[in-house]
């Protein structure tokens, strides 16, 4: 299955020849569609010819065979390369890709999507390709095992991207020969020449300083190309080819030039440059195949013990976190990730326990969600956790997961100004509005240790990005071992009719605590754990309006926009009775404190609560 | 000014003790507090010793002095020594360190903020402060034109963030001879050793192959540190002493030790440790100081003249922003900044007019951000765009922004689904929720382009984070030219009675055409053009609330949460009368399609808002 070293003059020609139809084809989707980027298509299509005739190992037929090579796009806008490279294994057909791409409804979008079987992610964000690919390549030779190799088409533009450099470090940190990136140095971004133009020198010197062997090519040399990618695929770490292209290659009119990015060509021009490229072609690649396919990781084994904790006694739910990880452990496809602050997060319950399926990603929360993408897309089961506030560092990647459908489990400890003193750069206060904002996104926010522990086990079962909210104090344990605790779902924790207070994580306490005080007052009120933020549990919040007249007090450690208080207030929306909201939020700018302290100060302690149930009671 | 080249016996001596000081100082005020990270002070003590006794040009009494030096902290958590720091200059008195760090009320914080008139900038966020830095000393290089230097004191762990390579890359791409990076290189992170512990030469490569100058030096040689700074003083482009420092120095029980991190020390271990550093000092540092003080840039200047459009014709609002941005250009005081994207975004407008001051920042939102933040901290009003979707990438950095109370104008182009083709990558649909939930933001989203280019003009007055967004497409130009467009307010476009249509940017068109269907059925609605998101304007939709019995549809090119449906019903919460909100927003994941397709398909056009408003009405 190796490649030869020395291509023969007739398979130079067939390799120019795919190529041409790879640009061809590429041009006439885009044309058709009216939009689309074939210039940034065409500087990449002799790459692509070669990779996909001799080297990338793939059953088109068979998507889901696990020896399969990946194939990532990471500059996600050469769509109309990519569908044309679908089109030229006979993945898709031609009419699809001349008639479908970019229309209403179709699977072949402006940029890829796994709507496509062949497709691991959606790229299009820049910077995010390369990334996930470490993750993926990370599954391979960490937990899978498997020869297979990770291929990832980079732009040059995107080098600018931090990520880019976030990956690079950790693909030679981890020492990943499984992965292979591949720069497509043209030189023009979207409205002219990029940094660093073709200094591929500088390009060739930044790859090595940061662990990866660099392999400078003329990107339009098929036998050059040829070589570079042998060389990768048998080499001791992870590759970067330096691919020199020119964008529009192929077509005179068109290349070379800063003023062609992200413009499809008009019919005549297209017709003029299928012409000039020799024609439409109806090639059929025959690359290699991998091995036979080895089974999936297997969710099975025995069931999990979930950890016990009695009731009362002071728990974080940040350690419940990390009991629960540790209980998953059983499951081979749980695998665990951590932003250098396992001993915050309590992620290292589960490194100490099972250090083969736990990855230190150190200070790069953008890796750390990107490489947990990438072990989902090998099947696994990843939880990735830093401090709440810092998960937004990584939203891009959180809101590409979502696009992706990928289903990853996220955990953000710190949350709220509960944490004190540390101050406000520290808090998570925007957290649940950002990840409630994320497509097809779970997020849950557990009171105690049992209900953490319980919705941990949930999300590693649930599909798309799921997110977990835990508190750095140590709170009391109110529920008994075992209690059910399903997504969507929500507690009952005091009865009452007069008024219902409703808290998540931290704020419950402060509600049981506003509770006890009103009743002392004669005021009943019912006390809602809405662990589940989203979904939210709308037949709870029905039954509260109705029982207490639409008088409802909601508590968030958070900021007032897009958190707890939203997701009620959007529930309810449509109500035709009169509800009445007090909704109790960290307004003020916080700064330094005792948990108590900041709590009261932000007006979400007990005390407010008790205040504003009074003055809707 | 310069510092001599060899110390004296007694100046070093000098030096020594003053990083006692800083020691000594460090750890007694977190011991008192009960927590903080004196260990990673204490590997930097002798660094800000020297750089504040011989380097580091400030008038202490006179933090505005537009000559000053700058001095960012990077790593935040080393607040111990940065406040030990100011008390040795004077700045700050040793009876409020001892007895104010991190408590209730304090300005001295856990992180540092601007709460403290020598901080430029909220850190704490790690990958910041340098980005950040970049920013200032492009407005000195590029702007000021002033001798200041600006002294970054990074940690190790955080050179893992892309974020670092971002600005490095900058700095050396910009020629920031006036930026200097110290990086402390004790190899210890948070939980164990970071990813290249004292592996210092591979420091040096990635640093000088991002086009830096590095330079090497035994972090705790005072003699050896003095030469490395006079050096970057002087030199011909950016800087990055990299130290080798050990963590604790100076106090042996703690000292090289990996788990001691983000502890205080015990009241007996505290008092050990200062007496073996020979006790108490009263050392009160007389640094260089700047030159006398230059004038601020000025807001002063003919007012600017908005470009004016004619009502009914067509424009992209993403236009009136490049038209409005080229009119602000006649205030020397607007900057604009831009990610690789202006002639989509349309800053390119301003970049033709005002080629000095427009920044490209290339495909590195996180540095577009900082750089802006930097950019402010030196009295610019910095406009920053790209994609709003791509805003995610920097969500962290604008977290942090709306902590430093920076005055920063981001614009988000390509909004929502109505972009047509490209999918969802390139939408922006969390977007609003996102920049909601920053602390002290604002978030406008203009229909037309007089409203836009009014809105722009407004933001370059505005306080804290200000956030635009803008549409692809072009739609009618609704408002006349010189409306008053109030930052808080809204628009009646058509006045009823039986329902509102809400809308903001392009759904404003799709309510109107909704509203003239339901005229032909009777039905009397009112649209409401929401242009501020946030703050919102209350009275109006009171009025809304009374006058149409409480029936609302809100319509929003967004997912459905924390956008503008939110910010309606979080306003609307605590009303006792009965409100209906039907909340009309993108609730599947889109594809491709062209804009109307998109939005029928999305529920979000005329259509569908007729229906809504005929189930309301």
């Amino acid at each position: 299955m190796e490649a030869e070293r020395t291509l023969r003059d007739e398979e130079l020609a067939g390799l120019a020849d795919l190529a041409a139809q790879l640009r061809i084809d590429s041009i006439r989707c885009s044309t058709r569609a009216g939009s689309g980027h074939p210039t940034s298509s065409l500087s990449a299509a002799d790459l692509l010819a070669v990779l996909i005739s001799r080297h990338l190992r793939y059953d088109w037929s068979y998507p889901g065979n696990r020896a399969n090579d990946h194939l990532i796009f990471s500059k996600g806008h050469a769509s109309p390369l990519l569908y044309a490279v679908f089109r030229a294994t006979g993945a898709i057909s031609e009419q699809e890709l001349l008639e479908c791409y970019r229309q209403s409804g179709s699977r072949l979008q402006g940029h890829p999507t796994p709507a496509l079987p062949w497709v691991d992610v959606a790229t299009g964000s820049l910077g995010q390709g390369l990334p996930v690919g470490v993750g993926v390549a990370l599954a391979g030779r960490y937990l899978d095992k498997l020869p297979f190799h990770v291929w990832v088409l980079c732009g040059d533009s995107e080098t600018a991207e931090g990520s880019i450099w976030e990956a690079l470090d950790k693909a030679g940190h981890f020492g990943l020969r499984n992965l292979t990136a591949i720069v497509d140095v043209n030189r023009f971004g979207q409205r002219g020449p990029t940094e660093l133009e073709w200094d591929l020198d500088t390009y060739r010197r930044r790859v090595e300083a940061f662990g990866c062997r660099p392999i400078v090519v003329d990107g339009h040399d098929l036998a050059a190309i040829d070589e570079a990618f042998g060389q990768a695929r048998e080499a001791t770490g992870p590759t970067v080819v330096l691919a020199r292209t020119v964008k529009g290659k192929g077509v005179p009119e068109i290349e070379n030039r800063p003023d062609w990015h992200g413009k499809a060509l008009e019919a005549d021009q297209a017709e003029r440059a299928v012409q000039a490229l020799g024609g439409v072609r109806q090639i059929r690649v025959a690359g290699p195949r991998p091995a036979a396919a080895p089974p999936a990781p297997a969710a099975a084994g025995p069931p999990p013990e979930l950890p016990r904790y009695e009731k009362g006694t002071k728990v974080a739910t940040r350690n419940a976190y990390g009991d629960a990880l540790r209980a998953l452990g059983v499951r081979p496809d749980v695998v665990v990730l951590d932003g250098e602050v396992s001993d915050s997060t309590r992620a290292d319950k589960f490194a100490e326990a099972y250090p083969d399926r736990f990855f230190e990603m150190f200070i790069a929360e953008q890796q750390l969600v990107a490489a947990a993408v990438g072990l989902r897309v090998r099947g696994y089961r990843p939880f990735a956790a830093t401090f709440a506030a810092f998960l937004s560092r990584a939203y891009d990647f959180i809101r590409m997961a979502g696009i992706s459908r990928a289903d990853i489990a996220l955990a953000g400890s710190h949350a709220g100004v509960e944490i004190g003193p540390d101050g406000p750069s520290q808090m998570g206060l925007e957290d649940l509005a950002a990840l409630r904002a994320v497509h097809g996104s779970t997020v849950l926010y557990p009171s105690d240790a049992v209900s953490c522990a319980a919705l941990v086990a949930a999300m590693a079962d649930r599909e798309g990005v799921s997110y977990l909210r835990t508190t750095r104090g140590k709170y009391p344990v109110l529920y008994d071992n075992g209690e059910d605790f399903p997504v969507g779902g929500s507690k009952v924790l005091r009865d009452g009719t007069d008024v219902a207070l409703i808290g998540a994580g931290v704020t419950v306490h402060n509600c049981l605590a506003a509770a006890d005080e009103l009743a002392r007052e004669g005021i009943d009120a019912r006390v809602i754990d809405l662990y589940s933020v989203k979904p939210v549990d709308r037949q709870r919040l029905l039954d509260a309006v109705r029982d207490t007249g639409g008088r409802l007090v909601v508590v968030e450690d958070h900021y007032p926009q897009g958190g707890l208080g939203s997701a009620v207030l959007e529930e309810l929306a449509d109500l035709a009775e009169p509800v009445r909201v007090s909704h109790l939020a960290v307004r003020g700018l916080p700064g330094s404190g005792t948990p108590a302290q900041q709590m009261d100060r932000a007006g979400i302690g007990a005390f407010a609560i008790v205040g504003a149930a009074r003055a809707l009671a």
